[in-house]
Order: C-alpha cells, then structure tokens, then sequence
C-alpha cells in the first residue's frame, strides 16, 4: 500500500504514520518528491485492519498495490486451474458447452431440449428451477419438482446438470439433483451463499453482479475457496451501462483480464447479455475468440410459449447452427468441442 | 402494453398476434400507420403469462406502458404512506434522522455512539453486526454479541434501533433487538429475504442496489409490501457510474422520482454515497433540500479505529454540526427535525 | 409515435391532443384500455416539429416508435453499402485492415510502421497528426508536417492513408494528404465538423463517442450522410462503464446491433477500448468472430518510446502474429483479409 | 508517480527503470516488500514524454499521484476564484441565477422570457441562436438573428447574455452579443474551441461533458486558462448512467468534490439533468443546499410551442416559484440572491 500525504502535510504528520505503521510490525519508505511526499507500507498490511489511516492529518488517500484475493490469483496456478464436473473437464482444451431453457417448466419441455442439446453435441444441461424476478408477480419457478424433470431429463441423454440456487437452504435440496451449483448475477455478493456453496465440494459456476468490477468478482470466488471448494468456474454475462439496445453489455475484455489475474476458467452466457436471440450467435462466437473457456446458452423448444426470457431463447435448430459454427471456429483457437 | 410491429410485417402476422390476444381474453387496437404499424393491447396483460410475442413474426419489439408494481406505486395512496416505528413516524412533517458507526464494535464504542447521537438530536441508532465485505478476509461484524450491545445502548439513551440483516436466518435472532430491519444494497433483490421480511410487521429500510434502476428499487418494494408488510421505507445510497471521485455516484434524483411514482417514504444515505467524510455534510444537506424523508449518517467516536468504512464516518462534533444545519434549513423546507 | 395518457386524463385532455394532431394533419388512434389510454400518432411526426406534446394537460409521455435516421437505416439498403476507398472495399467479403502507431513522430519511425504494416498483409496505415489530449501540456501532435511523413510513407509501401482531424478547419489542409478522414469519438457530436465532411466525397471513418448510444451514433452518421456523402464506415471503439480493468468496455454487442439497423459497415478498435498491448489479440479476434467488417489497430516500431498511448501500442512483430491469426479465422467466417 | 513493479520483476528491470529515469534527470525511491517493488519517482513527471515505462521489462503499471492541471487546482488559489461579468461576480456571496429559453425563436418570446426572468429576481438571460441537435432533422437554432434577438430582450431589462458557442468560428460573431460564451457538454473537449476561447477574455461557462470525470473537466478548464483566461465558470448538468428515469444523472456530488480540488466556482443547471420540469424545483434546492454558486434554468413563456426541450422549461410563473424558495434557502447556507 501507499500512502499520499496532503501537499501541505507537516513532518509531524509523517512521523505519526510511520508510529502508526511501526505499531502493527510494519515498515515505512518515505519518497519526498517536490511535488508530494508518499509513504510506501512494507509488510502485510492486512496487519493494519482497525486502523484507518486515511483520516489522520495529512494524510491525502491510500492506494492500494496488492489484490485483496490470494486463492483466485494467477500467481496461485500461474497455469490455470481445470475443474472437474463428473468426468467433464472445465478449462482444459475441450470448450465447456452448457445450454438448456431458462426454467424448467415441463418434463416434456425438458426432454425435447435434453435431446436438442445432446444431439448439437454439448454435455451440459441447464434449466432453472428457482428463478429470481425482478416482479413479484412473475413467474417463480416450478422447484423442486423441476429439479426432479431437469436431472430426469438430463439423465435420459447423458448429460450433467447445472441449475441455479437462489439461497442457501436450496444447498441441501438441489444438491442430489444437480453436478454444479450456479450463482446467478443478484447473488454474486451474496456472502452467505458464496460461504455455504464453499463448504461443499460441488462445482460452482460463479455468474459476475451486473455492476460488479472484475475485482469484486474475483473477491466474490475467494470467498467460496477460502472455505476449501476450489471448483468455481467464472461466468461473464454483461454489465449495466447506459446502451440500451441489449439487455447487458457483454465486457468481452473480461475473458483476457479474468485469464491475465486469475487462475480460474471463465465461460460466457451470451444469452443474458444479449436479451435478444439474433445477437446470440454473433457474441457466442466472439467469446471463443477472444478465449472463453465455454458456453452456457439458452435455447427451449419453443421459444415462444416459454414461461420467462423468451425473446432470448435460441429455438433447438437455431443452437444446433450455433454449435456448428463453433465446432468450425474452435480449432483455429487451439480448442476443440 | 403496445406490440410494434415490423416494418414489412403481413396482414397474417398481425392477425395472428391479435388471435393470441384474444385467445387470453384481451382486446386488441390496431394502428397502421404510413410507417408503422402497431397493435395496443386492452385489458390485463398479466394473462399474457406464457406467451412471448417477441418472437412471432413480424413483431418488432413489446412496449410496457404500465408499471409492473401496484401496493408501492402512488395511485394506491395519493398523499403517501407513513411508516411508524415505535412511535417515530417516518414520512410525515418531522424528518427521520438515523445515525451510528457503520459496524458495532464495542460497548463502549456504542455507548459513546448513542450519547452523541441522541445529544445532536436524532431518534435512531444504527450500527451493523452481520457486516457484508468484499474481501472474506475483511472484518465480518460481531454478530449477535454486538446486536446486544446496539440495543442496550439504544435503550440507554431511548433511540430506536436499526440494523442490517444480510440472511433471512437472522430474521429471528435480530427482530428481538431492533425496531426496523435494514436490507442492504447488495440484497435488494435477494427475493428470498424480501418475502421473509415481509411475512414480519416489523418496519424495513429497503436500500437502492447500486446498479439497480428505481423501477427495480420499487419492484422489491413490492416483494415485501405483497407479502402483507407495507411497513417499508426507501433508502437511496449511490449508484455506480464511471465517476470514481466519490464511492458511489449519489442519485438526488432519486427523491422526485420516487414521491412522484410511489407512495413510499424516501430517506438518503449520503455516508456511503460519498465514501469521504468532508463530502457527507453538502450532501446530507442536499438531499434535504430535494424533499428527502430523512437522512441515515455514520457517525463514530474514534473514526481513525473504525474497523470498517473509516474514511466516511464522522466525528461525533461533525455530525452534531451536520445536524444543526438541517435543523435550520427544515423549517424552510416545511420540515422539521 | 404513441402518447401515454395519465391514468386520471380527462376526455377533454384526449380530445385536446387529438385536435394538436389534427391541425397538423396527423391522425389518431385512440386506445381506452382498462388501465391507460394511449393514442398512436398516424402520419410523419415530423410536423409535430414546434409542438410539445408532453407538456399538455393529462399527458403522461410520448414513446417514439421509429427511429430518426433514414439514410443510415438498414431499410434503405437492406443489403449494406460498400465504401471505396481508392480501389480497397470496405464491406465487402474482404476484412479492412488498418494499422499504424497513434500519433506521427518522425519519416523514421512512420517507414518502418509502413514496413511492418505492409508485411503483416494491411492495406491502410494510419498516424495522428493532430492529437485531442486530456491535459493541455501532453503531446499535441505532429500536425500539417506530421501529415507529410504519413503520405510518404504510405506512398513508399503502396498503402491507403487514415488520419483522425479534429477541426473543420483541417479538413483542406489534410485533404490532399488522406484517401480516409477519421472523426474521433470526442467528436462523434461535433455537428459542425460532421457537416462539412458530408460536403466532401472522401470516405469517412466515424468513431463511436464513448458515451454515446448505438441510435446516436447513427444519428451521428445521418449527419454526414444528410450533405450528400454516404461513404462513411462506423467504427466502435469503447464505451464508458464503471469497469477500470480496461481503459475502456468494448461493447462487441455493437456490431450485430449495427449491422441490424444500420446499412453502414462497422470496424473495430480494440486498442483504445483495452488500453493494454496484451488484451488486443483476444478482443480482435473476437470482433472478426462477432461479424466486424475490419480492424483497426495501434502498432509502433517501439512501443515504449511512443509519444501517446504507448501501452495499448503493438510492436511490428505482435502486429503480424494477430494478423496471422485474423487470416486463419477470417474464412471460417466466410471473410478474408 | 510511483511505478509497481511485477511481483517476478529482476534486479535488472529494476535497474533499467531506475536508468530512464536517471537519464531524465529525475531521481528513484525504491521499496522493496514482501509482495511487491514499488518505485517513487522524485521530481517533475513532465520530464518523462517521451518514454514509456508501463511497456518496460518488469513494469506491472505507473500510478500518477499528481493532478494533471496546475491553474485550475485548488492550490493555486486556495480562497477560491471569483469570475466577473460585466459587473455580476459569480462565486461570492451572492449566488448567479441565470435562466431563459432554452432556444432563441422569437423577439416576442425572447421580450416576455426576460420580463419574467428579471421580475423573479434573475441577473443573466440565457437562449441558444445555435443548437447541437442529436437528429440532422431537428430545428437547429436561429443562428445570428438569434443572437440579435437575445441581446435586445436582455437590454431592455437589464441582464447579462449567456450563450452557447458550438464552434470557434462563432467566436467572433457572439463576441458582440453576449457577456458569456457557453461551452456545452458535447463540446467539453472540442480543445481547439477551449483554446480559442481562451485567447479572449470574455468569461465562460464550461459545461461537463456528459461521460467526462471530474479530472477530465478540470483539465478542459486548464487548457482555457493556459491560454491566459482564467475567467471559467463550470457547470454540472448531469452525466449518463444506466437510469432512465431522468435525462441525466445530475452528480450532486461533483459540488463538493470540485470545491475541494479547484479555486473554479461551479454552477448547477438542473434542466437538462432532470429532462421533466416537475424534478427542476427540488434538484435546484439540492445544488444550493450542497453550496453550488448558481443555477442556470430553462424557462420560457409557453413551454408547449417550444421548438426544443419542451418537457424540461417551467413556465415564467414556475421560475418565480422557483427563486422565490431560493431566496428563502440561501440566507441559511450564507448565501443571498
């Protein structure tokens, strides 16, 4: 950490930082320059907490150096971590191919998109069963039983399920049903969730807050690691910005930065970012390109009887084209389907 | 709800949406104008529930023209709803001034906290002691030990109490001590502890999401109000923007939106908004000039050893100037304090 | 267009409106349903021009249902317009590839850039030679001498010539030097600048201002178009979000937005939007995959003793090797370079 | 500036950093510890355009500890600035209260404008002869009969003239009309306007661009102080956020921060924030609240035949509304009309 005292800060100022800093085991570098005189903190400066150093006089602002995450860092895994879903493997060369409805509604719904998504060559069912509304008057979700229709499903064809837990009671509940927990945008800093999943040792497809940075992000998977489950898998699915002609803004960058600083694989959800299904394709493809480590994609039957999200879902034929292209771009990238 | 439709739309797509409609009993207004043609929707159009017009042919885009809250929206109460909270009454002339350190820490601390707090002139004691942090390695609260601590000191110096709970598990072991929940910014929508809340009487402080419109603000609202709680007051915090001169971007706006659109009372928040002490004051008194039910101020005994928050707590001496100044500037407005 | 009538309008405040539409020759179609009436303005509102419709008595708002721009519509040339740019195509099958360092420093340096540049495969190079600055005291540019060292150099490799002006007044002093104007994105609402480029014939490159929507780049576009020139190529580079990974958030979602609504062809300038040498690889390749139309990019023959923007800068050699791989995915994707 | 070095960085990249610096006659403070080398720079950082230390083996970034602008900073003149117009000082006690129609249209429109702006209290009439409008289509202003008109009302009851400027070129027309030139959002950083305006001496109102931080408008301010006019005014008017419920997001906030960081005085204009004339009342009472100089209002003698911005002007009636809880809030904040 540095700290940047005020132009006008006095040499007793400094010297009762540098007191403050001595007290906790830490050293002090003094840097006077002509234009401002900053202190550089040396040693773990977690040692400091309950001391607030940037209300004391003279004292202009701390700048922090260090990433507050540890586990979820590169250096942790300078070659990348791969997590294991039943057999699956997220992160390595083979591109992680996630897709299925927004909700789960039927088990006749379910059975034409577990066949759909099968037959196009992905592995991975989703379906959620416990939907967050922003209306409380909205559809909520057909719950448990939908987890009995989504594994039910899933099973048929060989697929490994993943569904969403919008609280920390469904752990128990989903948990027979499921082979990856996923945490949706709303509970990204859902302390108490992150902490519970953490305490299991079931994947956890970590989805990132709408208006999260990367950072909170990365802080938000530390959060499950710290409590030993070291299978999280980052899922990029738009921002909130001022453009509105997509429902997100889908911060593409977010896959070279999430490769650069963490050791975790990161997947996209083109689908929410979008909000509409012709810009689907186009942003699914641009995700691989730019190194995701997968695809989670929503597509039903019939789009437009859906019970939520409709204007999204690609139709089963329409992620079938999806996914060809892909198999075609993939190899170009060094990855394969 | 108004269908736009396709400029190269047929006559066959149009009848086939208004055979949709009719089919779920609503009527349909057709306008074909030289440049568009567009279709209003007549009657309730929450019968439309599983069906996505987005996705026929020739349908453009679905425009709502009603909002999707009713109980929170100012029709339902013209001249606005009071809430009570153990006889303090927030909404009405007198303006609700809540104030306390950001995290309980020692009875000592609050002890102190509550005799300045009182002696300025405010009738609510704040303090958090379940405390949602970025980093799981940051300061956690002191949990129910310092909701203890809240209430004897509260009770000390006759304040009412109001504290944040981050978990519906904590619904029970809090309500004893307090006298209004609060829900922090990062659970406001976390639907689960919405509902839960709102099975309760007891009074909420709902607080704005910091990347979540007003129209969602007043969705969640209504998450609680529809459970049979209509004890809830807004709390605007900050939204995040690209400014990073200040922690959020304070939305003053904010406060003749939500008194033209809801009947619910609104207090701000300018602590968190603004992230640095010496801007708390020009906001606090801002938002009272913009018509603002209250205020709620983190005030500490010692901030430089505030375990949380430091740099946007006041000093005891602050907040007693703060609130003189809204003691003199009320009467103009037509409140008081 | 449709006017939203508030729910307690009089009969008298419809008739009102419909009497305001009629004297403009406009007709109405009014729709009572149970919760709203709306009234769907029929005819070209553009007459309404001088009437202010929201202001009325019982008028809650008017929602525009078409956009403002017609020339720059995908309706006008549902399938795209090709701009020439002395002989190279932009729009067509074939990616448009642009490259050079930010600002023109010297011949040395812009020969060795036109070297690499032509190597690599591009067929246009790009320098700044009047550089818009944050800080007045930064680096200004180069200017009319600059313009000269870009020409030479382009000539010696055979090479098409961008060059951003800022000004109106620059546009005769670099005419003679470009086969391409760039307006920059500070400048996407420069109406005056936007103007007078449309009363050339010379192609024009128009940045997307990075706070600017998708409809008011096309707006922007309508400009240039409106004096009679329709050469003009789109070029997304960014937006701005709260997200400080990046310099800024490169909305990849912009293109199939784009090539939606607009017959305009679109680029990409990954540098600008990462503002790291290192994320400009993968947010290439990801523009090529979402459909671009071509590609701009910043390359030095030493990045690190750049005037301007010297680490989002790629060396020569970087340059080829993301060529290389544009050249190996473009045909997945039914392009070539 | 204090460059952090990468966590794997060598005593080589440490040494060559320490050269660059050393051959730019600046000195180095470096601190070394346990999880990072961090390096100060000692002297003027101007010294070092040219070089690029971020793209240097070993570099991870340079973080600046310096404002970019000098004349513009707090520092320079810590009591604050006062700009005088034509015998109205801005930035004293007394507040500057400026309104008018948001466009010139007529004389007898621009006759009634100021009768009621000087008869509620007012000292500067405000009108726009020359428009930025989003639509090529759109009415763009009445140009330099405009002007004339404006300066006539503004004679006949004594008031000042403020008015937009969107091109140098108009330097010279509205030099003669007008006491003020207004430099509007989109053209915050239009630096060749800035800088001609800067080379006279006639005052400015310095609109923050819409997307543009506080230290960016800061620096557009120096760049027309350097060039020997110090006579700047800035004007918050909202920025863009993901809110849709008003125009803008007017950032309170930007108040307090701009008092802290510059000597400039800053105004409010919370018309073009707000979007809707019901929200311009209490966002004005907030920007004197939060210790704004002024306020700049539209208003104009029949909204609804106005050729621009209709749904945000207040009658003439509403204006004198408006001043009149002006005048009753200031004295409280030490302020006077």
């Amino acid at each position: 950490m540095i700290i940047v005292m005020k132009r006008n800060c006095t040499r007793e100022d400094v010297g009762k930082v540098i007191a403050v800093l001595k007290s906790h085991g830490l050293g002090a570098n003094v840097s006077s320059g002509s234009q401002a005189t900053v202190i550089g903190v040396l040693g773990d400066k977690s040692k400091l907490e309950g001391e607030n150093l940037e209300v004391m006089s003279g004292v202009e602002k701390c700048v922090p150096i260090m990433h507050s995450y540890k586990m979820a860092s590169r250096e942790m895994v300078p070659e990348g971590r791969t997590v294991n879903v039943g057999g699956e493997v997220i992160g390595g060369k083979k591109l992680c191919m996630i897709a299925g409805p927004c909700a789960v509604e039927t088990q006749d719904q379910m059975m034409k998109a577990a066949a759909g998504v099968k037959a196009a060559g992905a592995a991975f069912l989703r379906g959620g069963a416990y939907k967050p509304r922003t209306s409380p008057y909205a559809f909520q979700g057909t719950e448990e039983n939908g987890l009995k229709m989504l594994r039910k499903a899933a099973d048929a064809y060989g697929l490994k399920v993943v569904t969403e837990i919008t609280d920390h009671d469904l752990i128990p509940i989903a948990a027979p049903y499921c082979d990856m927990f996923q945490i949706g945008a709303r509970n990204m800093q859902n302390f108490r969730l992150l902490r519970e999943v953490g305490r299991t040792k079931k994947p956890v497809l970590l989805k990132r807050g709408m208006a999260n940075t990367i950072e909170e992000w990365l802080n938000a998977a530390e959060y499950i690691m710290s409590e030993g489950n070291c299978n999280v898998v980052l899922c990029e699915r738009g921002i909130r910005t001022f453009e509105t002609a997509t429902r997100s803004t889908l911060d593409i960058s977010s896959i070279p930065v999430v490769r650069e600083r963490s050791c975790l694989p990161i997947i996209v959800d083109p689908s929410h970012a979008a909000g509409k299904a012709s810009y689907v394709e186009p942003l699914a493809l641009a995700a691989v390109a730019a190194g995701a480590d997968g695809l989670i994609i929503e597509t039903h039957p019939n789009p437009q009887k859906a019970l939520s999200d409709a204007a999204q879902q690609l139709t089963l034929d329409a992620y079938a084209r999806l996914f060809e292209k892909v198999r075609r771009i993939a190899p170009v990238l060094g990855r394969e389907v």
